[in-house]
Parts: structure tokens; sequence; C-alpha cells
């Protein structure tokens, strides 16, 4: 068996072309734009990749996009004050401040700025009154990787009610949201993480596999029930030959990658996985993808629910 | 095997005498005693009894309790003043809105009440806020049942960390938040519901049982590894005879108490499961009572947090 691509990246392509006649209608009706400010501190490579795509991606749907740079050296009052400020503006209708905020602003501080956003803002939805309604299965704003992973499953037409679901991996924006809403969709849902005990067994009770540990490679065939849907949420950067190799062999697609930039990215679930699963989302071009996607569907969700 | 009990009934006594000297401690340096406003709406008998008991016990710890009785005719916006007005009484700083409230008022009301709620006088830990701060792993309000459950078992020294945990129930008063405070606790937890297929089956995999399906009798044996922990949070009135001998036998003790009243309450695990259980809650006198004791506490956290 060789399992079906869950295509992540057509799937993103498709929301964002669905979403660009919504933003228009909105734009008529509203008299201006959605608007989605983004807020960037600090000089992280990736950060500024991702905020890059972020307002390349809003721009093409129709968006107002504004990017807010800061210095390293920026205060978190200073931030806390321009989140304040945006909350306020009313052109203003979904508010990202890119993680990891500069170490410098202590360990508490991207808490403290999630929950200055405005909840109707918070188009992450990580501020506690929107994962509360998550909980609580009422309207608010969903995490963008889980919500996105939801509508994967459910465009390849994956039956969840009545599965076993696993999610390995218990973060605030990944796994414990997925867990929720794979619940509300009447999945049996079990969350395991780094301290279950025979992790493998655990996982191989899941008609729905979901990977958001964070470890190249880390879930192995020994953790699939044949036939089960495997979605890979890692991003992990793998800088050993020798690792690159061991899971993807030599002289293969990602080895030769590996040997023109030294390093490749890959997923939490090994490659083997696919002789086993029944589908699969691939890294990269899986969840990815998806979770900008889903970040354009809140803002315009924001948008209509602030001049509803 | 005969399970070893799980007395609720005696802990909830020794939570409330812990309380006493707090209280006091409280009540010496703030000047006042900590404030508990109790909102009864309308005339259901048994929301009579429930609202009686936290009276007296908040009473008998030491704190001020304001009971608000309103008659059925109360109209939602003359509960909601009433609760703004409670959120800005500097003496009062928990409030508790006794559900369910009258059924004219919509089906949406309790959401609202519970909502206009100051989640810092959140004692139910109803608000979205309160429940967002619960999954983040922060400091908040905890609903009373699961929190109390989980003293309950630390008590009694069940280690939790690295065990299988199922919650049978998805409630957002018992199901959801006690899968949270099982999985912060490093249970590996899985929520099974009315849409779980081979239900006794998952339920068998769990160290830890919590049965939360208001269903009288509803896990049987068939449910039970040998030698796990059961909790019982379920309070189910059993009217016919034949209900009550097939559970409990003939001319047994719950028989002759239905032979008087005519009816007996059980909760949603079986007698029988007494011989497969490790340890077991008994119903009444397991988590009934905790929840009334874990008001108080609440109550007394809610109040130290608004002084410090």
């Amino acid at each position: 068996m060789i399992a079906r691509t869950l295509d992540g990246a057509a799937l993103a392509r498709q929301i964002r072309e669905q979403l660009q006649p919504q933003v228009q209608a909105f734009t008529t009706q509203a008299g201006r734009p959605p608007g989605l400010a983004l807020v960037l501190v600090g000089d992280d490579p990736a950060s500024h990749v991702y905020v890059g795509s972020k307002k390349t991606q809003g721009t093409d749907v129709g968006f107002r996009v504004d990017l807010h740079q800061r210095p390293a050296t920026t205060s978190l009052d200073e931030v806390l004050a321009l989140v304040r400020g945006l909350n306020a503006d009313p052109a203003i209708d979904g508010i990202l401040v890119q993680s990891p905020l500069p170490a410098a602003m202590g360990s508490d501080a991207a808490r403290r700025v999630f929950e200055t956003i405005d909840p109707a803002k918070d188009v992450d939805g990580f501020t506690a009154e929107n994962v509360g309604r998550l909980v609580q299965n009422r309207e608010g704003l969903v995490a963008c990787t889980p919500a996105g992973i939801i509508e994967l499953l459910e465009q390849d037409g994956v039956t969840i009610a009545g599965k076993r679901a696993v999610v390995i991996g218990r973060s605030d924006i990944v796994g414990k949201p997925m867990s929720l809403l794979l619940l509300h969709r009447h999945a049996t849902v079990t969350i395991a993480h780094s301290k279950t005990p025979d992790l493998p067994a655990v996982a191989r009770e899941a008609d729905i596999l979901v990977a958001a540990i964070g470890r190249a490679g880390f879930v192995t065939p020994a953790f699939v029930k044949p036939g089960a849907t495997v979605v890979d949420v890692g991003m992990n950067r793998v800088s050993e030959e020798a690792d690159v190799v061991g899971f993807f062999g030599e002289g293969s697609k990602r080895h030769l990658a590996w040997q023109q930039r030294g390093s490749v990215l890959m997923g939490d679930v090994h490659p083997a996985v696919a002789d086993v699963a029944g589908a699969l989302t691939p890294v990269p071009g899986g969840v990815g993808p998806l979770t900008i996607a889903m970040l354009m569907k809140n803002t315009l969700t924001a948008a209509s629910r602030r001049v509803r």
C-alpha cells in the first residue's frame, strides 16, 4: 500500500481562490477591505519569511495588510501599546503578533501580548477567550493549524465521527485545539505525549493520527494502524547527512537537496509510514500552507463579524 | 477484590476544616470576610436544596453569603443587571448563578448570564476566559466537580502521571475540564462519549475511569480493567422497583430505601463494578460533596487574588 497524499498546498490555493470573491463582496459592502495587522519584532530570519508570506498572501486575496516592524530592542510596553492601538483602529480586523518575541522581553511576554489582543481581532485564536469558546464549541476564532487540518480531512472525505483519533503532542496551539475540534466532530480522542508509556501502541489505536511533536521522523510504521490517516504537523530541519540518508535513502531527492543546501526539512513522520498509512500529509506541502490559508479565512471571518 | 472506597464526603469535610483558619486569616487581613453571592431564579426544588447547602457551608467556613432569590417571572435583563451589580460590588468575591434558569428565559440564557460574570469572580469556572486559562494551564478558576475529583485522587495517592485515563462524557462542566486536568498531570487521556463505538473496550484501557454520562448503572464490570480507579460523577434518580432490585438486589439497603421513598439515587456506575475496580467513589458521598467544598475553596482563592 502507498498512502494517498493529502495535498494541503492544493487545498490552500483553493481556499484562497474561494476567499477572493468573498473579500471583494466585503469590500464593496463595507466600503473598505478587511484589514490585517502583522507585528514583527526583532530579526529572527524564519519569522521574516513567515510574515512575508502572510503579507503577500493577504494582499493577494484583497486585504489591506499593514506590517509593523520593530527592532529587537523594543520594550514589551511598546509592543503592548502598539497592540492596544490596533485594537482601537476600526480599519483593522485581525492582529497577528509573530512568535517568537525577542528573548530579552521575558518568558511571559508572548502570553501578555496575546492576551492584550481584542478576542474579536485575535485571528491566531491564541487568547484565553477564544480558546474557551473553542472548548464550549461556540463562535470564536480557532487556531489556524488545527482548523486547517479539519478542512483537509473534510475535503478529502475522511470520516471523523465515530472514529478513534490520537493526537501526539499537547501544545496550546496545535495538540489541544486539534483534540477539541476532533472531539466536536464526534471522534473518540486520545491525547498522547512525551510521558505516554508505549506510545506506538497508543498511536496504533488511531484511525486518524495527528503527529505534532517536533521530532524528525519520530512516528515510524510501528505507530500506524494499516490504512490509518496520518497528519504530519512537524517541520524539522535535519542537518546530518547520515540522518537524511537513514530517513530517505542514498541518492534520494532529499539527499540531493541536502548535498546542495546542507540541510533538509522533514516532518515528524518517518517516510516509511507511506507504506502503512491509508492517507498522509506530505512535509512540506501538507499542513504548512493550510495554516496561512486559514489565517486569511479567520481574518475575513473576523471582519465580517465586526461589520454585521 | 472489593474496591477501596474513595471517601469524598470525608475529604470535603477536611477541605472545609482547612479552609476555616484561612478564611479567618483573610478576614483579619482584609478587614472583611470573603463574599459569595448566590443567585437563585425560579422554584426548581433541587436548585433550592443545592443553593441551601452552599449557603450553609459558606456561612460555616466564615464567608459572607448573600442569597439573591428571584421569581421564575424574572427577565433575563434583570438577571444580567443583578450580575453586573455583583461584579461591581467590592465586597463580593464569588458569584454563582444556579442552573437551570427558568426555561422561559430562552435556551441561551445560562450562557449569556455566565459570560456576564467577571472571570475573577467566576467561582464556577464557567466563563470562556476561565476555560481558556484552564486549557493553557494558567492561573484561573476551575470548574468545581473536576477540580474536586483531582483532589480526591491526589489525596488517595492515585498516580496520574503516565497512566491512561478515560473520561466518558464530554460536557463543558465535567468531561472536558476533567480531561484537561488529567492531561496537565501527565495522564494519557481519552475522551469517550455516546458516539464512541465499543465503549466498554475503550473504557477498559483506563487505569483511571471517570464516568460522567448521566445514565444509572451504565458502567458495568465490562467497562473496567481489574484494579482500575473508577470515579462516578453520575447522580441519577431510579424510580422503578425492578431497576432498583436489578442493580442492588432484593432486600438490599437501596431496595428498602426505595420501599420508603419510591425512588433512590445512584451513580453512572453499576454496583457490581466494586468487585472489579481497585478504588471507587460511592454515590452518594463521593464526588457530590467535593463539588461544594471546591466552590468554597474557589471563593477563598478568588478573594485572596482580589486583595493581593
